[in-house]
C-alpha cells in the first residue's frame, strides 16, 4: 500500500486552497495511502509550506520550455499547457498505482477501495455520460503512458474541449464501451452540475456519496466562511441547498484542518498575529494585495491569480497589513487584510514553531520521447516528518 | 422481426403530437419493426385517426380503476398514475423484444440495431448517470415482469422521483454495475439538459446522435414553426443554436410527415380547409378553444391538457370556426384559429379522402396478480392498411 498514492495538482494558490482540503479531507477518512500534489513553482510560499506538512510528497512541475520548435507548435495552443501539467501525473514511476484527484474535490468518505480498479477507471460525467470526468481517475504510472500521452495530445484536435478531459477520453477512448468495471460509481465524482438538474436523484443517493467535485465556476475558496455561526457568504447566488451544505463541508475542514497550519505559517513569516474572524482567500493566503481593491484585482484573487512579483507582492502585503493594524474592523473588502483567529482546537504553541522540514531528494527525469516534443522536469522536494 | 416492435405512449394530445413524429422519424430512417403507440381516451379524435395512420398498433390504456381499497390506496399517490401507464408496455407480450421511446424524442439515424440488447438497457441519465433514463430502453414484454413491477411499484417510495425512471432504476437496480451491453451509448438517448452543460462533448458527437430527448420543460410541440422560412418562434430564449436545430429537425418531420395527415383529418371532420401558413398546437390538434385566449388557457393548450368536454368542446371549436373563417388573418393569438397548408410535398388528392381503418380485434387482459393492487386493460383497436 505504500506503493500507492493519491495525486492531485494545483497550479495557482486557490487550487491549492483546495489541494490542501483534498490531502485533510482524506486524512480525515483515514486513508491508508501516500499523498502527492504536485504544483508548479508559482505557489506562494506561506501556501506551499503549509502543502508540505499535509503532503507526503511535492513534485515540483516545469513550465514548458520554449525553446525549440516543437514547444513553440505545441505553446501557440496554450489551452494545452494546464493538460500537460496533469499528465505528468503518469511520471509517478516510484508508485505502483495511483488515484488522481482534481484540487477542487473534498473526499466525504473513505476512498481506499478505489486502488482495487485499474486503468482508466473513472466515473461517467453528468453533463456527456459517455465520457469520463477527468477530476476522479485511478491509472498506473508508466513514462510509456506518458510518452504515448504526449504523442497524441501532440496531434491536432487530440482534446476536443481543449483540456485534459477531451484528451484523456479521447486516449482512453474505449472507456464507455470495454469494461463495467472501470465505470465507478458516480458517487466517487458528484459533480456540482448535478444539484440542479436531477435533485431527487442526489437527495436519494445523497448518503452514497463519497467525492463532491466543484467542477463549476464557483470554487469553495472564493466564499467567505464565518466559523462563529458556521456561514458561507459571497456569490451563493442561486446555490441549491445541498451545494450550500457540501461547500460548507469544505470550509469546515478548511477551518478545522487547514487554516490553523496556514495561520501558523502566516505567523512565522509576518512576526505579527490575526485576531479577526471570518475565512476568505486573502485571510488565507495573505495574498490580498494592497492596491484599489478593484473588482478586476478581487477576481483576480478569486480565481487565484496572485501577481507575485508586482501589486501582490510580499512587500506590498507587509506594507499594507501595517497601515490596516490601526483600522478598525470594517465589512470585507477586497483592499482589506481580513483578520482571523486559530480554532480552539489549535495548540496554542503550535502557532511559534516552525515545522521542520527534511529534504529527501531531488530527482529529475527529462522525457523527449519518440516525438521529442516535451522535457519536463520532476523534482522530489521534501518528505514531511508530520505524518497524520 | 415482425414480432419486435417500438412502443411510445401518449397520454395528452401535445404528447401524441410527439408520437406521431416519433413514428414518422423512425419511418424516414427506415426502421424494420413495428410501430405500436398506448394511448389514453384523452386523445382527440382528430389526433387519434391520425396515430391509427402512423402506428401499426394502438393500445388504449384505462385509467386507473378507484373502485376498491387497493386502487384507493394507490390513488393516493397520484403522481404513480403515469408511471402504472408507462409499465403497461410490458404486457404487450405478442412481441418477443420491444423498444419504448418517450413520446417527447426524435430519431436522427436509424436505431434497429437496438434489438440486438437485452432486457433492460438503457443509456445513463446525464443528470445522475449512475441511472439510466428511462426515456429509451429495451425490454421484454412479460406479464410476469409486469406483474412484479406493480407490486415493486405498491411499495411506498418505490420511486424517488416520483415517476417512471426512479421506478425502474430501483426496479433494475442493477444495471449501473452489471453488464457494459445493456449501457447504451448515450448517443441513443441525448437529452436536451446536455446542449447546456457540456457543449464541446455534443459539439464532437454530434454526428453519432441517433436520438434527440427533449426532456426538459421546452417541448417541440409548444412552438410554432413557419414552412416559408424554415424558423421557429415561440419560447426560445436561452436555446442554444444546437438544440434550436434538433428542435428544427423535429418540425421538419412534423412538417413533411404528421402535418399532412393531420389536415386530412382536419378536413373530414371539419368540412372547411386550412389555408394559412404557421404551424402551432392550435393548427396541429384543431384544439386552440373558443374562449378568451387568456394565458392560462394558453399554457394549458401548450402542455396538451385540453377540456374536451367544456372549453374545449367540438361543438364549441366549430362555432369559433364559422366566426373566424369571416376575419382577416392576423398574428398569431391563443383565441384565434391559425390556418395552415398543406406542404407541397402532399398530393392534394390526399386531402379529400379518409384514410379506411380496418379493426382486427380487441383483446382485453386483466392483471390481479400477488397483491392484487391493479386490474388494467389493454385494448387493441386498430392495424391500419398503410404501412410505410
Amino acid at each position: 500500500m505504500s506503493s500507492e498514492a493519491f495525486v492531485t495538482l494545483a497550479t495557482n494558490d486557490g487550487y491549492a486552497l483546495g489541494a490542501l482540503v483534498v490531502a485533510q479531507s482524506l486524512r480525515k477518512v483515514g486513508t491508508q495511502r501516500q499523498l502527492v500534489v504536485m504544483i508548479s513553482r508559482n505557489i506562494s510560499n506561506i501556501i506551499r509550506q503549509t502543502l508540505e506538512t499535509s503532503f507526503d510528497e511535492i513534485v515540483v512541475v516545469e513550465e514548458l520550455n520554449s525553446h525549440d520548435e516543437e514547444h513553440l507548435r505545441l505553446l501557440s495552443r496554450p489551452e494545452l499547457g494546464v493538460t500537460f501539467t496533469k499528465i505528468n501525473c503518469w511520471l509517478l514511476e516510484k508508485y505502483s498505482k495511483c488515484v488522481f484527484l482534481d484540487a477542487d474535490v473534498v473526499v466525504l468518505q473513505n476512498i481506499d477501495d478505489l486502488f482495487e480498479r485499474e486503468e482508466i477507471s473513472a466515473a461517467p460525467d453528468a453533463g456527456w455520460p459517455d465520457c469520463f470526468n477527468s477530476g476522479v481517475f485511478v491509472y498506473k504510472p508508466s513514462k510509456e503512458t506518458f510518452t504515448k500521452l504526449l504523442q497524441f495530445a501532440n496531434q491536432q484536435d487530440a482534446s476536443f474541449d481543449g483540456g485534459d478531459q477531451g484528451l484523456l477520453n479521447a486516449f482512453f477512448s474505449n472507456w464507455r464501451s470495454a469494461d463495467i468495471s472501470r465505470h465507478l460509481p458516480f458517487t466517487y465524482n458528484v459533480t456540482s452540475n448535478t444539484f440542479y438538474s436531477y435533485v431527487p436523484a442526489v437527495t436519494q443517493f445523497r448518503n452514497d456519496i463519497r467525492v463532491v467535485h466543484f467542477a463549476g465556476a464557483l470554487k469553495p475558496w472564493q466564499l467567505t466562511y464565518n466559523p462563529q455561526n458556521e456561514q458561507l457568504s459571497g456569490n451563493l447566488g442561486g446555490q441549491q441547498t445541498i451545494q450550500r451544505e457540501f461547500l460548507l463541508a469544505w470550509w469546515k475542514i478548511m477551518y478545522e484542518r487547514v487554516w490553523p497550519q496556514l495561520s501558523k505559517h502566516n505567523q512565522n513569516q509576518l512576526h505579527g498575529g490575526f485576531t479577526g474572524s471570518l475565512l476568505n482567500y486573502g485571510s488565507l493566503t495573505n495574498e490580498q494585495g494592497v492596491q484599489a481593491g478593484s473588482a478586476a484585482h478581487r477576481r483576480a484573487w478569486e480565481s487565484g491569480h496572485v501577481d507575485y512579483h508586482g501589486r501582490d507582492s510580499f512587500t506590498n502585503i507587509q506594507e499594507q497589513l501595517q497601515k490596516n493594524l490601526g483600522q478598525q474592523q470594517q465589512p470585507y473588502h477586497p483592499s482589506q487584510q481580513r483578520q482571523v483567529t486559530p480554532p480552539k482546537s489549535t495548540p496554542a504553541s503550535a502557532n511559534t514553531t516552525q515545522q521542520q522540514q527534511q529534504p529527501t531528494g531531488e530527482t529529475t527525469s527529462s522525457n523527449t520521447g519518440a516525438s521529442g516534443v516535451l522535457k519536463t522536469t520532476t523534482t522530489t522536494t521534501v518528505e514531511t516528518q508530520e505524518k497524520k
